[in-house]
């Protein structure tokens, strides 16, 4: 293989994320499908936004995150995803440039506006998003820059992409130029309503080679296989794809490949405040552990100390350093 | 008196932050005043852009934080400050109606764009502010609205309104029609330069009676009377208005009037994360005390149980509910 300009290229929806903190009647008198990501248009944003309490605002977007999180543990990332040239798209383009990642897909001009996701946490800690696509319905095969996916160890996409209408053309010429040039192609699957929506497609993608390693957590994997058992769905991924991670909230994490089981625990938390992030997290240690010569185990504990840390804190990318937070914890 | 439709009004620089952690030797590199307010124009914003880390961004503006604070609390609130009808102006404008503050000032249609703040966290949770008004040269007596400021028990503004060209205007409007209503005046010396920079008028504000409460901090104290002396300075403002607050940080608060003194300790904390907002929460604590009936110390406690809350999170308003912390708290 030759030498890798990044370890790992994510591609996704480029989101910035609208924070506030609600309790669950709010949640039922508005609508909105709790831990879920409800996609939303104008209208609904408008309104939604109206009757939301104080907010944050921090660049979001779950690839986005990923490859935040990557660069973050020392990696090399890049990353892929559309914005507009306006407020929101400067402060996108501007967090995760200044976090290290390599960030270079072509902004719109004008309309419509970049994204953004109203995201309710609730007191148990869990997010339920709400996202306009705004300037993520644009991104296409055109952004895809053959250098940047032929040189990374390890491309990864967010299976959101298969909302926007052209992006899904995008990831196929991407995993095409990924194993022309020997690289893997990895996605996660995203969201249980996602997965109901795509599964079909998203089952084409594992069994065709085109993906190779694919990140889930355990609803998302039952509804994948539409089982109410967390075994069935293991033996199934199993025989998928070449590596399956599913993650399992405080019961740790499971990665499988034909001939192997690892089951790593949960690392430790004080207090559980945002779960924002968590399986974006989780992915962006696991994949800088891939790259960088670590065991699937340490790969996994990786992903979970990264997933520990933005599980504690309000928005989804850690406020402080992966990279020695890693060395604290003796790796 | 007649009714009052709000506890408290306050006038400021209607601001968003911008907030990022960073180190000393960065302060250095660059020339930030560390502690300060640093006045920035639209080049040296994009030069600090350009090289400051990954950021989140919040509402904030000193008195803003403070009416947020004061309806945080439970308490009536109104807001005077400019935006520009962009996207930072309307984030603004959304978070401190969210929260329950009355807040009407016609925003601009265009340029300039809404004030925006770039903080800097030092490990040492100090905060050191690069602020670009943008908006906020444009508020002026216009903005004055006399119904509000007549209605208001008190009506409160940030010494930082002497930087834009029209704001004091503004605030001698506000101060008259206050005054007629029988209502009182106060302000925050806001900071140490900004004492510096108007020492002299801010001294005439006071020993005209235009300014009947004061809040400082025991740098901005020292400043104001150009004295190394903690207890010289408070023997001067005694006598320069009819109550004077002076925060400092760890060791809690001293307020006088002319024949009492109330020392209150600081309310304790675990850790000390970011003192962005300490002074505002501060005020709004104190400032919802003594429109709501409470005596001196009492009110001085309410200051120093919102800073504490303020100062062990990242952003200039709470994300808690200050009213419980209070009912927490016995009050």
């Amino acid at each position: 293989m030759k030498d890798s300009r990044y370890d790992v290229l994510t591609i996704g929806n480029a989101i910035v994320d609208i924070i506030a903190s609600t309790d669950d009647d709010f949640l039922i008198a508005e609508n909105i499908k709790k831990g879920a990501m409800n996609l939303i248009d104008t209208e609904r944003a408008e309104h939604l936004y109206s009757v939301m309490g104080p907010a944050i605002e921090a660049s979001g977007g779950s690839a986005a995150n990923t490859a935040a999180g990557v660069a973050g543990f020392g990696g090399k990332a890049a990353y892929f995803g559309k914005v507009t040239d306006d407020a929101l798209g400067k402060i996108f383009t501007h967090d995760i440039r200044a976090i290290g990642v390599d960030y270079d897909t072509a902004p719109l001009e004008h309309t419509p506006p970049t994204a953004r996701s109203m995201i309710f946490v609730t007191p148990d800690g869990e997010r339920s998003m709400n996202t306009y696509l705004g300037a993520c319905v644009e991104l296409g095969p055109e952004d895809i820059d053959e250098d940047v996916v032929s040189q990374a160890v390890i491309t990864y996409f967010e299976g959101y992409l298969w909302d926007p209408p052209r992006a899904k053309d995008a990831i196929r010429l991407a995993a095409d130029i990924a194993h022309r040039a020997n690289r893997s192609f990895a996605m996660t699957l995203s969201d249980p309503f996602c997965v109901d929506r795509y599964r079909d497609e998203f089952l084409e993608l594992m069994r065709s080679g085109t993906v190779d390693i694919v990140f889930a957590n355990e609803v998302e994997l039952k509804s994948l296989y539409e089982t109410s058992s967390f075994e069935s769905g293991l033996e199934a991924i199993r025989e998928d794809c070449r590596i399956g991670i599913i993650t399992r909230s405080e019961k740790g994490s499971v990665t499988v490949t034909r001939d192997e089981t690892h089951v790593v625990n949960a690392h430790p938390i004080e207090k559980l405040v945002d779960t924002t992030g968590a399986g974006d997290l989780y992915a962006a240690g696991f994949l800088y552990g891939l790259t960088n010569g670590r065991e699937l185990p340490d790969c996994a504990r990786l992903g979970g100390l990264a997933a520990a840390l933005v599980i504690q804190q309000i928005g989804p990318r850690p406020n402080q350093s992966l990279k020695a937070a890693m060395e604290e914890e003796g790796f």
